[in-house]
């Protein structure tokens, strides 16, 4: 058995890839981290890698992760500014028995120690998104922090190993040296071969107060099915929050477990995402709330031509 | 009922006082900073805040976190240099709806701005131990990362609140920008007043690989006894990290219940914990593994004087 699963259709192509790597037998480790860097690549994704949101302060501080599932072993990388791939500095840094979380400039000085090229990860693009939210936040009085999704990708390979990995830009508006759920262990990401895998996005503050992602997996463990144990941890993390906190953020999940099989759940409207495995032919479902379950469809043409020309359109400064 | 539970000796003054507020009745969100902040404070407490050891770059960058555990809400700092008492800070940001977990520059800007006090945290002390372990890292091949003592200090209030709070210089000689599980949610402390609290120190890189103060949060939850979820936890930790990983580095940690009850583990040959509750005299205890069991007994007034006398031993360069 193989398998794959993504948050958002952003990770659409490089699932695409990843897929047919998985197929011919490759490793999870690399299925993973090369379908994340086809998003970090891709300029027009704004909430991860090259083209991503900046923070308040104009500036992009990016972070990403890296488990294996089969040692638990893990790197990640946080408000990382300018290198090309930070997922890709996560998986080296997972590789190191200490200090494998690094941030801002020890993670960039570190990165730079190892040959990670530098690249300026701002475009023009992102910066025309920025004042735009500057302009509405001061005119309109929206929230600024209204952007994070993250690219979270799980991989099975046909020799049962597991891996996952995240990355984004965070929060849009962040504030310099923000970081959250997505570097971080049990939270953003977690993966047990034994079991299975799970990743998040949404507002990391309140994914955070979960364990969330560690949870999912700790449920798939104790027998429950991927998305039982998806739908149950996000709409108990979602009532516990509004009972104790007051208000509860946006909590998308996915998740896999060691025989292919795939839970993802969401409290928002609608949480897209990308699955592909041996028994199910590669789709981008559309998954959508209604009271306490989460409900998904693969998306139809017109779903996909829409996205294609808003990520496309031109921003009105 | 109130109670207060501490990650090593160094906590004994702080706890002092801050068990004397919990039992005049004051909010255990107090007392367990205040008592962070005595630690913080104190120069000769080599692994905690002022006189804490540097980075391999020979400067100190401080990690400290703060949870409510009525909201959930949480605030934390990583590499956080030269401003007083790093869990102040995190307090503070623990009453921020977003950007709470702050690292870097991006701390220390905050933390200025918000008008906490700069101060040069690297003493002479500390410096002297820095070289000296520089030397024997050279000279007889030591490993540089062999101190890591966070303080960490779970308070319940006899309002029935609970809150745990965190602070550390990290990983000895660790690499600029490095974190561990000090200031990550789940990690190194978690805490829910309707259940209870665990706060951890070791080697962050294995403690986060478990979620272990999540875990032992959780296992208290559905109705373990604190010694057992503790016990329980850091040994199947090692377990599973020998048989999967290959090493398990250093494990303790300490937890209290709602009721007051408490509970410490540790996988190392000596840990020492302090301990007040109303139903508990002020109590140093050591524990230590005994294969898969950990063992406490109060320390003597001989091993008081040991601590007391090589705290202030010169450091022989």
């Amino acid at each position: 058995m193989w398998g794959i699963i993504a948050t958002w259709r952003m990770a659409l192509e490089g699932v695409t890839e990843s897929a047919s790597a998985l197929a011919a037998g490759r490793p999870a480790s690399t299925a993973v981290v090369e379908a994340v860097v086809a998003v970090e690549d891709f300029p027009l994704y704004k909430s991860v890698g090259y083209g991503g949101l900046p923070t308040e302060n104009g500036e992009v501080e990016l972070d990403a992760a890296f488990m294996d599932g089969d040692t638990l072993a893990f790197g990640a990388v946080g408000n990382l500014i300018d290198i090309a791939n930070p997922v890709r500095v996560a998986q080296a840094l997972s590789r190191q028995r200490y200090n494998s979380l690094l941030v801002g400039q020890g993670a960039r000085e570190w990165a730079l120690e190892q040959g990670f090229a530098e690249k300026t990860m701002l475009t023009d693009r992102a910066m025309q998104h920025y004042r735009k939210r500057c302009r509405e936040t001061l005119d309109k009085g929206l929230s600024p922090y209204d952007g994070h999704d993250t690219v979270g990708i799980i991989g099975l390979d046909q020799q049962g190993s597991m891996s996952v990995a995240t990355s984004t830009s965070g929060l849009f508006m962040k504030k310099r040296g923000r970081i959250g759920d997505s570097p971080i262990m049990g939270s953003g990401f977690y993966c047990d071969s034994e079991t299975g895998a799970a990743t998040a996005t949404g507002v990391g503050e309140d994914l955070m107060k979960g364990c969330t992602s560690y949870e999912i997996v700790r449920r798939m463990a104790g027998g429950m099915s991927p998305q039982d144990a998806a739908d149950s941890v996000v709409f108990e993390l979602e009532d516990k929050l509004m009972s104790r906190f007051g208000r509860a953020g946006d909590l998308s999940v996915v998740c896999m477990n060691r025989r292919g099989e795939f839970g993802a759940a969401t409290n928002i409207k609608t949480f897209s995402f990308v699955v592909a495995s041996e028994n199910q032919p590669l789709t981008v479902y559309r998954a959508e709330r209604r009271q306490e379950k989460t409900h998904y469809q693969p998306v139809d043409d017109e779903w996909m031509q829409a996205y294609a020309t808003r990520i496309r359109a031109p921003i009105e400064e």
